[in-house]
């Protein structure tokens, strides 16, 4: 399982100078707790003061554009800004060039997270929320087979229970890299499914069940995939 | 906890020359199956096959460098590269920018990692790294109170024990955060810690327990956390 990485950090000599200017921004930004809205030197300002090129900071800036650090305001110049914490992950989701680990350690995320989330269901259920969890079940179990659309829309409702909106907008960016990395486990293992639990099933234990017993059924929902571990 | 974000797809006319050029990449990449290695388009070709200046190219190409996504090798120009998956989430973890709602759905993150994780533990427990685990609990046991540094150094093991790489990466760029948060919570909530079970106790039931049994000891571990979601 353990993949060869670039470490995090890289060795000075390998870093190209808009990578320094880049580390350097966020840095001073951190060590002056910099808050979204907050005005930011211009991006003169900043070659002088780094003593390099302005296009060398306009690249490293554009950077902090993407991943929503800071953002330019009419008539403000750059300020901070609150970014996304999932769109650099969201960027580099395609599964022609991660590696095969990486995939496979995504795969098992979702089997950790699924798992784990027993408690903040529970704890957070609605019967507002039950009660669309049902009418999608009930849609469900008129199907021969579920598709993959299905199942992001049972198990998304889920996630979205839980209450955790982060965990949630994860588990849909995850999904189309789970396909790709299911496809490639179910040639490795031959998949034995003993005492299936449906999602009908899996609803009712959430109804009157407690997390452990929602644990216990959610793990014989996911045994085939558990198999490939 | 639901957080008022920007949509994932920003509606055009805000988007800037450089996202949609960056758009159009990652897109161009992904569609026509580049992988590592494969050699791509220079600046000059993309800024005529796109009709945009070199500079709006060079600004995105850099973001996409920045993502590891790409890279420039000797005599051969720009290649597709293997991105690191948690470079972007890495990047944005600055306590000061990201907003209470994201950190707090962070923190309750660590809470279904930890509780998820058990069987891939099980499944993966070697003698040789429970005796390791051991050694970290014996230092501790000697301690008054525990630090960060110490909770880390234990948690983090079982992190590393579940033989995923990614995942062991994610806590240990997620811990400076959870710091945050705690501090945050205790605030909020009275903690009454009742049967408290400690990293010892947790030893001994990896060592001869089942998942069910380690998850319900991880669950009381971690009791005072859960009393404030």
């Amino acid at each position: 399982m353990s993949q060869k990485k670039k470490p995090l950090l890289k060795p000075l000599e390998s870093l190209s100078m808009t990578d320094r200017v880049e580390n350097k921004l966020r840095e001073f930004f951190e060590e002056n707790a910099f808050k979204p809205g907050d005005a930011l030197p211009n991006e003169l300002e900043i070659a002088e003061r780094l003593q390099v090129s302005r296009s060398v900071v306009r690249e490293a800036l554009s950077r902090l554009r993407m991943l929503g650090m800071i953002e330019a305001r009419p008539r403000r110049g750059m300020v901070m800004s609150r970014p996304d914490v999932l769109g650099g992950i969201e960027r580099v989701l395609n599964p022609y060039i991660l590696g095969k680990d990486t995939l496979k350690d995504i795969f098992e995320l979702r089997l950790i997270l699924e798992m784990g989330l027993a408690e903040l269901l529970f704890a957070r259920k609605t019967s507002k929320a039950i009660t669309e969890l049902e009418a999608i079940v009930q849609k469900q179990v008129q199907l021969k087979t579920l598709s993959k659309e299905d199942e992001i829309e049972f198990h998304g409702k889920l996630y979205e229970m839980s209450g955790n909106e982060t965990l949630k907008r994860f588990q849909i960016l995850l999904f189309p890299v789970f396909d790709h990395v299911y496809e490639y486990s179910k040639k490795e293992v031959e998949i034995k499914i003993q005492d299936p639990v449906t999602h009908k099933d899996l609803v009712n234990v959430l109804k009157k069940g407690t997390p452990e017993k929602f644990r216990a059924a959610m793990h014989k929902h996911l045994s085939p995939y558990y198999q490939s571990i």
